[in-house]
């Protein structure tokens, strides 16, 4: 601890001559896995590291691990300063304390997050949600840069969103703004792991596309004979990456599935052109990665149902940062926030 | 025109002294009818006209009806000042210039609405959309009144809203943001007006409603006699208001009808719950009017179906304005938009 704020305080005397090679930690703190790295202005990640999270509900585990990665990280930076750290959990997060308030895929309830990991490394930190530090990344440094009015969707096992209007990250009042995940498309439709039935994650998101595979391969058995192969024969082992990459070879069961979830993109993204006028809809994900031509079908359906003032200058893109969206994001989030502040240099 | 002016000038220099007792107007302008009105400070409406828009298809013959409206207000505010003049359309608003772009329901296509009226009248104007004016007003003088998040959705024979996000109305890319009539509840579901099908106002509209019933008494002649009388046996005038009276009366087939509508309004307000975590839901309009219940009922499906975080302090409210929402909100945004200017006293 005391090694890792030392090395902080020896090179701030340096940051007015050497502000274009301090480096910000961004992290992306996940349920399963955490990875953080060392990111520079531009949005560059220099060095990351990856592991697994550790301490399923014991959260002072997972602080410890953090502050190891942190430190080194810090030792990684050479002669570079290292500036504000920001971290991107899975998480609902308190404005303002920076605490988690709630967090499923971690086993935790409330956790003051920042502020231990504060008492622990000695250094400012930002806590934001993951989703948002992403879209933060995209915004700032990805497929948004440069746009004041952006939807960004992420498909993966579940549906995350996220919203800049006129220039200004959604927060609303819970600070949860964005789950557009959570948009009802179809009513009366599939239950979704949220409370609600039809949401548009319980047709598109990942694990809602492995569901339905499974349903309609037990259903029929011969139409799903390809993908139960690549399961190995246990229908329980068939996932959404299993069904993209089926379908891109022309199997009509995965095909039928990812056409689904197509139509409930379809639906999901019209609807968010028409709520917020967004200049940009940036789609990434795993399940986008996976099946790249998701962009253009949903660009497609867009551009014909959304109102015709809203599709004028409308585009449909995918995400530029890939998996590393989060913690380039958390990194630029919160240069940007200690900038502000005075705390750090931008 | 000089007139007008003159006593605008005239009146000028009492504003120091009397600033609680300068009115400012409001007019909501529809396509079948113009509605203006002295509005006080504190959102009261003192004297209001009506008439009928006249010339379909022809904005001049508009700015020369609203003018003369705008005159005899001005004559009818007596010994208080007149100050700013807000007009909410039932059109697209470009942003910053106040012309009209796009407005189905009066015939227009471009039209530079403010600029034109300001040459007639000699009075500075602000131009917004109908729907937005309506809930500026339920916002500063209604049922949002204190709150900075918010989600407004005005049931009519369409279905309007406008969304109040950390204090600030959401506008857009394209200025058209809060379009959340034409969100998809139901992928595959019934044609709306728009390029869209499925769309909330596609079933919860007033005219999805009335189109709705007539389908169903066209097929259960028995069941649909209440409705076909209150119409005079002509099906194609069952109205969503008849279909609201009969409902709330016990007529299994208007109820059948409300609670589709229904089931689609928690579709909806659930989704905007997740997307914008407002404080408040505010339902207002002809068919929320003519049905109260129904607010209590989307409340309970809201509640029952969005995020935990969001339900927690989230309340949703019938508006509180009425019809007189557009008239007072016109006003009110005036008032707020040149008193920040600095050109008309607040």
């Amino acid at each position: 601890m005391a090694e890792g704020r030392e090395r902080i305080q020896h090179e701030r005397p340096k940051r007015a001559s050497t502000s274009r090679k301090v480096l910000s930690i961004g992290i992306d703190l996940g349920g399963t896995k955490i990875v953080a790295g060392l990111v520079s202005k531009d949005g560059r990640l220099l060095h990351g590291v990856k592991e697994q999270t550790h301490g399923w509900g014991d959260p002072n585990d997972v602080v410890e691990q953090l502050s190891i990665m942190v430190r080194y990280l810090i030792d990684r930076a050479d002669s570079y300063s290292v500036g504000p750290i920001g971290i991107g959990a899975a998480a609902q997060i308190e404005e303002g304390t920076g605490a988690v308030t709630f967090a499923p895929n971690l086993g935790w309830s409330y956790f003051p997050l920042r502020e231990r990991l504060e008492e622990v490394l000695g250094l400012p930190l930002l806590v934001t949600n993951d989703v948002r530090a992403a879209a933060f990344g995209e915004w700032h440094l990805g497929a948004g840069k440069g746009f004041r009015d952006l939807v960004l969707v992420f498909v993966g096992t579940g549906i995350g969103g996220s919203v800049i209007s006129s220039g200004r990250l959604l927060t609303g009042h819970a600070n949860t703004a964005g789950e557009l995940g959570h948009t009802t498309v179809l009513v009366g439709g599939p239950k979704c792991r949220c409370p609600n039935y039809g949401c548009l994650e319980a047709v598109a998101g990942g694990w809602a596309i492995a569901l339905r595979a499974q349903e309609l391969i037990a259903q029929h058995r011969l139409e799903g004979a390809a993908l139960l192969d690549l399961a190995d024969g246990d229908i329980n082992r068939v996932t959404a990456r299993m069904v993209c990459d089926t379908a891109q070879r022309g199997d009509l069961l995965a095909q039928r599935v990812i056409d689904e979830a197509v139509a409930a993109l379809i639906a999901g993204c019209t609807s968010f052109a028409n709520a917020f006028s967004p200049r940009r809809i940036i789609l990434g994900g795993g399940v986008i990665e996976g099946y790249p031509d998701l962009v253009a079908r949903v660009e497609g359906g867009v551009r014909e149902r959304a109102l015709p003032a809203v599709v004028k200058d409308l585009e449909v893109v995918k995400a530029s940062l890939g998996n590393d969206a989060g913690v380039i994001g958390a990194a630029a989030m919160a240069r940007v926030h200690f900038s502000r502040k005075g705390l750090s240099p931008a």
